[in-house]
Protein backbone atom coordinates (compact mmCIF):
# COMPACT_ATOMS: atom_id res chain seq x y z
CA UNK A 1 0.00 0.00 0.00
CA UNK A 2 1.34 3.70 -0.86
CA UNK A 3 1.94 6.26 2.11
CA UNK A 4 -0.35 7.29 4.54
CA UNK A 5 -0.74 10.99 5.71
CA UNK A 6 -2.15 11.94 8.91
CA UNK A 7 -3.18 15.80 8.83
CA UNK A 8 -5.68 18.21 10.36
CA UNK A 9 -8.76 18.15 8.52
CA UNK A 10 -9.78 20.46 6.18
CA UNK A 11 -13.20 22.03 5.59
CA UNK A 12 -12.87 20.89 2.03
CA UNK A 13 -12.66 17.22 4.17
CA UNK A 14 -15.98 17.32 5.50
CA UNK A 15 -17.68 15.35 3.01
CA UNK A 16 -15.81 12.22 3.49
CA UNK A 17 -14.93 12.76 7.16
CA UNK A 18 -18.83 12.72 7.78
CA UNK A 19 -19.62 10.13 5.10
CA UNK A 20 -17.08 8.04 7.75
CA UNK A 21 -19.12 8.73 10.78
CA UNK A 22 -21.92 7.49 8.83
CA UNK A 23 -20.64 4.70 7.78
CA UNK A 24 -20.62 2.81 11.44
CA UNK A 25 -23.42 0.39 12.86
CA UNK A 26 -23.92 2.99 15.59
CA UNK A 27 -23.31 5.83 13.60
CA UNK A 28 -25.67 5.67 10.63
CA UNK A 29 -28.57 6.27 12.86
CA UNK A 30 -27.17 9.12 14.11
CA UNK A 31 -25.84 11.32 11.43
CA UNK A 32 -27.28 12.94 8.47
CA UNK A 33 -24.54 12.92 5.21
CA UNK A 34 -26.69 14.88 2.79
CA UNK A 35 -27.22 17.50 5.27
CA UNK A 36 -23.96 19.12 5.98
CA UNK A 37 -24.23 22.42 7.73
CA UNK A 38 -24.51 21.08 11.45
CA UNK A 39 -21.37 20.04 10.43
CA UNK A 40 -19.44 22.80 8.85
CA UNK A 41 -20.61 24.91 11.93
CA UNK A 42 -18.73 21.96 14.40
CA UNK A 43 -15.98 22.21 12.28
CA UNK A 44 -15.28 25.78 12.68
CA UNK A 45 -15.52 25.74 16.04
CA UNK A 46 -13.00 22.70 16.39
CA UNK A 47 -10.70 25.08 13.90
CA UNK A 48 -11.25 27.95 16.55
CA UNK A 49 -10.04 26.00 19.70
CA UNK A 50 -6.65 25.13 20.07
CA UNK A 51 -7.13 22.20 22.30
CA UNK A 52 -8.61 20.55 19.42
CA UNK A 53 -7.19 18.54 16.61
CA UNK A 54 -9.43 16.78 14.39
CA UNK A 55 -7.54 14.48 12.01
CA UNK A 56 -7.97 12.96 8.83
CA UNK A 57 -5.83 10.13 7.42
CA UNK A 58 -4.82 10.34 4.09
CA UNK A 59 -4.13 7.22 1.41
CA UNK A 60 -3.63 8.12 -2.58
CA UNK A 61 -5.90 11.35 -2.09
CA UNK A 62 -8.85 9.54 0.14
CA UNK A 63 -9.73 10.08 2.94
CA UNK A 64 -9.75 6.90 4.65
CA UNK A 65 -10.00 7.33 8.40
CA UNK A 66 -10.42 10.20 11.12
CA UNK A 67 -10.45 10.97 14.58
CA UNK A 68 -10.34 13.73 17.29
CA UNK A 69 -8.19 14.76 19.48
CA UNK A 70 -9.19 16.89 23.13
CA UNK A 71 -6.75 17.89 25.08
CA UNK A 72 -7.83 18.76 28.88
CA UNK A 73 -5.93 20.21 31.62
CA UNK A 74 -7.43 19.87 34.91
CA UNK A 75 -6.25 19.98 38.93
CA UNK A 76 -6.30 15.90 39.62
CA UNK A 77 -3.01 14.21 39.73
CA UNK A 78 -0.95 16.99 40.44
CA UNK A 79 -2.18 19.33 37.52
CA UNK A 80 -1.87 16.48 35.04
CA UNK A 81 -2.86 17.15 31.21
CA UNK A 82 -4.55 14.66 29.80
CA UNK A 83 -6.03 14.10 25.85
CA UNK A 84 -9.13 12.36 24.97
CA UNK A 85 -9.78 10.33 21.91
CA UNK A 86 -13.02 10.44 19.45
CA UNK A 87 -14.76 9.86 16.94
CA UNK A 88 -12.65 7.20 14.95
CA UNK A 89 -13.32 5.99 12.23
CA UNK A 90 -11.81 3.52 9.62
CA UNK A 91 -12.97 3.76 5.75
CA UNK A 92 -14.46 0.24 5.26
CA UNK A 93 -11.67 -0.75 2.60
CA UNK A 94 -8.88 -0.44 4.90
CA UNK A 95 -10.12 -1.94 8.07
CA UNK A 96 -7.02 -4.85 9.45
CA UNK A 97 -5.12 -2.90 7.26
CA UNK A 98 -2.84 -1.47 10.16
CA UNK A 99 -4.39 2.14 9.94
CA UNK A 100 -6.22 2.28 13.21
CA UNK A 101 -3.15 1.27 14.70
CA UNK A 102 -1.31 4.16 12.62
CA UNK A 103 -4.45 6.62 13.57
CA UNK A 104 -4.17 5.83 17.42
CA UNK A 105 -0.59 5.87 17.19
CA UNK A 106 -0.36 9.20 16.19
CA UNK A 107 -2.85 10.43 18.57
CA UNK A 108 -0.75 8.78 21.21
CA UNK A 109 2.56 10.49 19.88
CA UNK A 110 1.15 13.64 19.75
CA UNK A 111 -0.84 13.63 23.53
CA UNK A 112 2.89 13.42 24.29
CA UNK A 113 3.90 16.43 22.52
CA UNK A 114 0.95 18.43 24.28
CA UNK A 115 2.73 17.26 27.45
CA UNK A 116 0.11 15.09 27.89
CA UNK A 117 0.45 12.36 30.60
CA UNK A 118 -2.97 10.58 30.56
CA UNK A 119 -4.39 9.79 27.12
CA UNK A 120 -8.16 8.35 27.58
CA UNK A 121 -11.00 6.99 25.39
CA UNK A 122 -14.84 5.36 25.73
CA UNK A 123 -15.88 2.55 23.44
CA UNK A 124 -19.50 1.50 23.38
CA UNK A 125 -20.30 -1.88 25.50
CA UNK A 126 -20.83 -3.39 22.20
CA UNK A 127 -17.96 -3.17 20.42
CA UNK A 128 -16.08 -5.80 21.51
CA UNK A 129 -13.41 -5.94 18.54
CA UNK A 130 -12.45 -2.46 19.18
CA UNK A 131 -12.08 -3.32 22.79
CA UNK A 132 -9.41 -6.48 21.93
CA UNK A 133 -8.14 -3.34 19.66
CA UNK A 134 -7.39 -1.20 22.14
CA UNK A 135 -5.80 -3.58 24.78
CA UNK A 136 -3.58 -4.71 22.39
CA UNK A 137 -2.48 -0.83 22.22
CA UNK A 138 -1.92 -0.59 26.24
CA UNK A 139 -5.14 0.42 27.03
CA UNK A 140 -6.57 -0.82 30.12
CA UNK A 141 -10.19 -1.02 30.56
CA UNK A 142 -10.20 0.59 33.72
CA UNK A 143 -13.36 2.21 34.05
CA UNK A 144 -17.05 2.40 33.29
CA UNK A 145 -18.15 5.08 31.11
CA UNK A 146 -21.74 6.89 31.74
CA UNK A 147 -23.47 8.59 29.21
CA UNK A 148 -26.69 10.90 29.72
CA UNK A 149 -28.63 12.29 26.71
CA UNK A 150 -30.10 15.89 26.94
CA UNK B 1 -28.27 22.48 56.77
CA UNK B 2 -27.25 25.93 55.29
CA UNK B 3 -27.10 26.54 51.73
CA UNK B 4 -25.42 25.25 49.20
CA UNK B 5 -23.50 27.69 46.62
CA UNK B 6 -21.76 26.25 43.51
CA UNK B 7 -19.44 28.92 41.74
CA UNK B 8 -16.89 28.80 39.39
CA UNK B 9 -13.69 28.24 41.79
CA UNK B 10 -10.77 30.97 42.52
CA UNK B 11 -7.54 30.55 43.39
CA UNK B 12 -7.68 31.20 46.68
CA UNK B 13 -9.97 27.90 47.00
CA UNK B 14 -6.80 25.40 45.46
CA UNK B 15 -5.55 24.46 49.07
CA UNK B 16 -9.39 23.40 49.95
CA UNK B 17 -10.18 21.73 45.80
CA UNK B 18 -6.55 20.21 46.36
CA UNK B 19 -7.31 18.41 49.92
CA UNK B 20 -10.36 17.37 48.68
CA UNK B 21 -8.35 15.32 45.68
CA UNK B 22 -6.27 13.82 48.19
CA UNK B 23 -8.81 13.13 50.24
CA UNK B 24 -9.98 9.90 48.22
CA UNK B 25 -8.82 6.18 48.51
CA UNK B 26 -7.49 6.53 44.53
CA UNK B 27 -6.04 10.35 44.91
CA UNK B 28 -4.78 10.01 48.14
CA UNK B 29 -1.76 8.19 46.21
CA UNK B 30 -1.56 10.62 42.99
CA UNK B 31 -2.25 14.02 45.07
CA UNK B 32 0.68 16.03 46.52
CA UNK B 33 -1.39 18.69 48.73
CA UNK B 34 2.03 20.20 50.26
CA UNK B 35 3.16 20.90 46.86
CA UNK B 36 0.78 23.31 45.33
CA UNK B 37 3.09 24.67 42.60
CA UNK B 38 1.13 22.19 39.79
CA UNK B 39 -2.04 22.57 41.37
CA UNK B 40 -1.52 26.70 40.45
CA UNK B 41 -0.39 26.36 37.01
CA UNK B 42 -2.82 23.86 36.31
CA UNK B 43 -5.56 26.46 37.59
CA UNK B 44 -4.46 29.55 35.41
CA UNK B 45 -5.16 26.90 32.00
CA UNK B 46 -7.93 25.88 33.47
CA UNK B 47 -9.03 29.43 34.21
CA UNK B 48 -7.96 31.01 30.36
CA UNK B 49 -9.91 28.21 28.44
CA UNK B 50 -13.93 29.23 28.21
CA UNK B 51 -14.59 25.53 27.69
CA UNK B 52 -13.38 24.45 31.07
CA UNK B 53 -15.70 25.48 34.21
CA UNK B 54 -14.00 24.24 37.41
CA UNK B 55 -15.97 25.24 40.55
CA UNK B 56 -16.62 24.42 44.16
CA UNK B 57 -19.67 23.65 46.12
CA UNK B 58 -19.30 25.79 49.65
CA UNK B 59 -21.71 25.69 52.72
CA UNK B 60 -20.76 28.47 55.40
CA UNK B 61 -18.10 29.91 53.81
CA UNK B 62 -16.44 26.42 53.69
CA UNK B 63 -15.41 24.29 50.77
CA UNK B 64 -17.11 20.89 50.38
CA UNK B 65 -17.36 19.80 46.92
CA UNK B 66 -15.63 20.53 43.74
CA UNK B 67 -16.20 19.20 40.16
CA UNK B 68 -14.18 19.92 36.70
CA UNK B 69 -16.87 20.53 33.83
CA UNK B 70 -15.41 20.24 30.06
CA UNK B 71 -17.36 20.96 27.01
CA UNK B 72 -16.26 19.34 24.06
CA UNK B 73 -17.54 20.12 20.44
CA UNK B 74 -17.43 17.79 17.70
CA UNK B 75 -18.60 16.37 14.16
CA UNK B 76 -20.49 12.97 15.12
CA UNK B 77 -23.76 12.89 16.08
CA UNK B 78 -24.77 15.60 13.71
CA UNK B 79 -22.17 18.21 15.62
CA UNK B 80 -23.50 17.51 18.55
CA UNK B 81 -21.51 19.40 21.51
CA UNK B 82 -20.85 16.93 24.91
CA UNK B 83 -19.64 17.86 28.22
CA UNK B 84 -17.68 15.59 30.29
CA UNK B 85 -17.52 15.74 34.66
CA UNK B 86 -14.32 14.63 36.00
CA UNK B 87 -12.55 15.10 39.47
CA UNK B 88 -15.57 14.80 41.04
CA UNK B 89 -15.22 15.28 44.94
CA UNK B 90 -17.28 15.34 48.33
CA UNK B 91 -15.94 16.58 51.47
CA UNK B 92 -16.39 13.82 54.09
CA UNK B 93 -18.45 15.26 56.22
CA UNK B 94 -21.19 15.99 53.67
CA UNK B 95 -21.15 12.03 52.30
CA UNK B 96 -24.93 11.09 52.04
CA UNK B 97 -26.47 14.64 52.13
CA UNK B 98 -27.33 15.13 48.85
CA UNK B 99 -24.51 17.15 47.65
CA UNK B 100 -23.06 14.68 44.73
CA UNK B 101 -26.55 14.60 43.76
CA UNK B 102 -26.49 18.83 43.15
CA UNK B 103 -23.48 18.88 42.36
CA UNK B 104 -24.02 16.51 39.15
CA UNK B 105 -27.55 18.48 38.92
CA UNK B 106 -25.44 22.33 38.53
CA UNK B 107 -23.36 20.33 35.88
CA UNK B 108 -26.14 18.92 34.01
CA UNK B 109 -27.99 21.73 34.27
CA UNK B 110 -25.22 23.88 32.79
CA UNK B 111 -24.40 21.18 30.44
CA UNK B 112 -27.67 22.25 28.88
CA UNK B 113 -26.84 26.10 29.00
CA UNK B 114 -24.17 25.43 27.10
CA UNK B 115 -26.18 23.67 24.78
CA UNK B 116 -24.49 20.24 24.96
CA UNK B 117 -26.94 17.60 23.96
CA UNK B 118 -24.60 14.85 25.95
CA UNK B 119 -23.13 14.40 29.19
CA UNK B 120 -20.51 12.42 29.68
CA UNK B 121 -18.17 10.47 32.24
CA UNK B 122 -15.70 7.76 33.38
CA UNK B 123 -15.50 6.33 36.87
CA UNK B 124 -13.19 3.87 38.30
CA UNK B 125 -14.57 0.17 37.71
CA UNK B 126 -13.68 0.02 41.53
CA UNK B 127 -15.57 2.74 42.39
CA UNK B 128 -19.24 0.66 42.48
CA UNK B 129 -20.90 3.26 45.56
CA UNK B 130 -20.51 5.95 42.70
CA UNK B 131 -21.82 3.82 39.75
CA UNK B 132 -24.84 3.20 41.70
CA UNK B 133 -25.38 7.22 42.20
CA UNK B 134 -25.15 7.94 38.69
CA UNK B 135 -27.42 5.39 37.73
CA UNK B 136 -29.78 7.08 40.01
CA UNK B 137 -29.32 10.34 38.54
CA UNK B 138 -29.97 8.66 34.89
CA UNK B 139 -26.87 8.08 33.09
CA UNK B 140 -26.28 4.83 31.57
CA UNK B 141 -23.10 2.88 31.98
CA UNK B 142 -23.41 2.10 28.04
CA UNK B 143 -19.14 2.64 27.79
CA UNK B 144 -16.18 1.11 28.61
CA UNK B 145 -13.51 3.91 29.59
CA UNK B 146 -9.98 2.93 28.34
CA UNK B 147 -6.92 4.53 29.75
CA UNK B 148 -3.53 4.57 28.98
CA UNK B 149 -0.51 6.83 31.07
CA UNK B 150 2.21 8.25 29.01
Amino acid sequence: MSDLDVRPAAITDLPAVVALLADDPLGAERESPDDLAPYRAAFRRLADDPNQHLVVAVRDAKVVGTLQLTVVPGLSRRGTVRSIIEGVRIHADERGSGLGTQLIQWAVDESRRQGCRLVQLTSDATRTDAHRFYERLGFTPSHVGFKLAL
